[in-house]
């Protein structure tokens, strides 16, 4: 049989970067393209003693179905820290578990956007969140995103010239690809922008919590009096990805649609492991944990910094991210990155090219990505050393 | 900020069954109106078990991200299973983990539906499906339910005279809600049907592992010489139904586009209950634990038909599953079945009235839904007496 998909599926393609993460089978390679935490990172000890306890005193709940809106005290934990660590939600706010911050991404745009309507990203941004938002039938619009965050004029412009624009999505904390931040002023501005317009800003926070250097500066959700913010973030780097853990705290009457539209998709996340979080938060000290990840990363961004000053061309310029997983390379004169990308994995390392994040699937670009989250030391140093080879060969 | 929704997910209500589960917080209430399997179900010791060797020797595995399609042993072992055990899957066949049944039927509809298709289901059939073609903006078509399977004729009109529609849901085994059976010449007569029409056949199976009287029937997938159909179904009702861990069984080709929606719902289903299912089908005897529930479900099912023949007016007229979760009891005359829900919960028992799974959602229903997997056998005998009490006041 000849099968017939639906539009907004037939043309989804799979993300280059999973794609180039299942090819990883070959050990010899380094790789530098994958956004996985190290696993480090993972309490497992922790964990395991909590999972234990669980199926001694909890298992008829933690086996059970269990409600959509997810584990009722996990949802006051969240509730608690966001409020007290970064002042977000209020009254009128709720929160949500939702499986991986990506689901979040989906939810959102499936509640807001009919097919046609418009996605506003930076340009480039997370290629799931991309992809999530075609799934839905919506058309992206990229607006250029600098050191310092979005371009505002031209945020400006693509909101005044597109009625159908619903929805801002951002990384303002140490962005995928790019691991710069948005300054206080921008994002002050950009609220106003999308408040004016009447488009609602979907503030992704998948790494806020992983600083190891600089000041913190507030979460757009923090200021957000008019109920315009859906802020989401994620258990996935600092506990464990692999258990799919994340939430969305957003106006009520949002997360209630958003309960609706979950429930159909997986009608709750796996409570097991909901559990595990709640009590990982309330019985550990994982702000404890998180400054050990942080140190850790601390570490491994420097080495990848000191050798990327060390051994790359002088023309090449690369962002010093102050916290998250992610460098951004970019080759001099707006030269392609394929023939980087390529002339590294002949030296047997993996970076992910600029494309994968582009809004426009056909445009060039002239970046790469670079996670040191994951490799060893060693790697790092003779990784960028291979890389640097390969890029004086292109350039 | 007055919020504008998509139109697909504005007018869905939640389930009216998860928010009667909600509601059940008053211990007093004897429920017969969940879907959930009984606690007795879970093999706790041995999940246990698995989980503290899975934390010592592969945590960092089980604990990171993981690939879409699921996790390969799985995926080999569910390939082996469903073909030594029901002939289901081939060469051209592929095998996707998801995040629950439920996820595996939205999936579906996405992949195959614009907006404004058409999916056809049996009326009245699961509401999560019903919500989930909904969700993503697809039509629902119904066609009348019979004891012995979904009307024929009546699917061959709606095929003959509705060109977008692109898919037919059927529950062929111990139906929700209806506990009927789709006969084994039916199945070969709905499998030509839309075969001819061009319509993908979506044979959803949660319960098909949990029959105690009479003989198995062939799945429809097991003579799917076409690749018209895909086979979904779920660990919900034999292992845990909190782990959210389901599978679907289609041509490689659909399941490939499954993948790459999946991915942007959710990456992958938790991976530490993925494996621990591996672990327990490989090192465990799932049948015997299957066989366990069989003779725990026989018996509570034999006990509320017992109740249920002893107490109800004649007038009244009730299923008789060979297997599943559910009763069917339908009133006399097309009298509507409110009523007695309502005088049913005075009396302190909840039962589902079938409107909740009617097509559409306007019209009336002369029948209510009973589970038995959930309720104590004293519950059982007293909530009977009480319903009838309540039938009787009613009619």
């Amino acid at each position: 049989m000849e099968y017939s998909y639906s539009e907004k599926i037939a043309n989804l393609k799979p993300s280059a970067i999973r794609e180039i993460f299942k090819s990883l089978s070959d050990p010899t390679i380094i790789s530098f393209s994958g956004g996985n935490p190290s696993p480090l990172s993972f309490p497992t000890e922790e964990m395991a003693k909590i999972s234990a306890d669980i199926y001694a005193k909890s298992a008829d709940t933690a086996l059970q179905y269990s409600v959509t809106e997810g584990y009722p005290p996990l949802r006051e934990a969240l509730r608690t820290r966001l409020k007290s660590k970064f002042g977000i939600g209020g009254e009128e706010d709720d929160t949500i578990v939702v499986s991986g911050g990506t689901q979040g991404i989906e939810l959102a745009c499936k509640i807001l956007c009919n097919e046609g309507d418009v996605v506003v990203c930076e340009d480039p941004t997370f290629i799931g969140a991309l992809n999530a938002f075609r799934s839905n039938g919506a058309r992206v619009a990229g607006v250029p995103a600098e050191g310092e965050g979005i371009d505002t004029d031209a945020l400006e412009a693509v909101l005044s010239h597109e009625p159908r624009a619903k929805m801002l999505y951002l990384i303002p904390t140490f962005h995928n690809p790019m691991g710069t931040t948005m300054s206080e002023e921008k994002r002050h501005r950009v609220y106003d922008i999308c408040r004016r317009h009447g488009v609602i800003i979907f503030e992704d926070n998948p790494y806020g919590e992983l600083r190891f250097a600089g000041e913190d500066i507030p979460n757009i959700k923090s200021f957000d009096t008019e109920g315009i913010v859906i802020y989401c973030s994620t258990f996935s780097k600092i506990l464990s990805a692999g258990m799919r853990v994340g939430y969305v705290t957003a106006p009520k009457d949002i997360i209630q649609k958003m309960v609706v539209a979950k429930q159909v998709e997986d009608v709750h996340t796996n409570i097991f492991f909901q559990m595990v979080t709640y009590r990982y938060m309330t019985e550990y000290d994982l702000d404890a944990h998180i400054a050990d990840i942080r140190a850790l990363y601390r570490h491994k961004a420097g080495l990848m910094l000191s050798e990327l000053d060390h051994h790359m061309p002088e023309c090449v310029s690369f962002t010093r991210p102050e916290g998250g997983l992610f460098i951004w390379v970019t080759l001099p004169d707006g030269l392609d990155s394929s023939s980087v990308v390529s002339a590294a994995l002949e030296r047997k390392v993996a970076v992910v090219p600029g494309t994968a994040f582009n809004c426009d699937v056909t445009a060039p670009s002239s970046s790469f990505r670079l996670n040191y989250s994951m490799p060893s030391d060693e790697e790092i140093v003779t990784g960028i050393s291979r890389l640097s080879d390969a890029v004086k060969e292109c350039i």
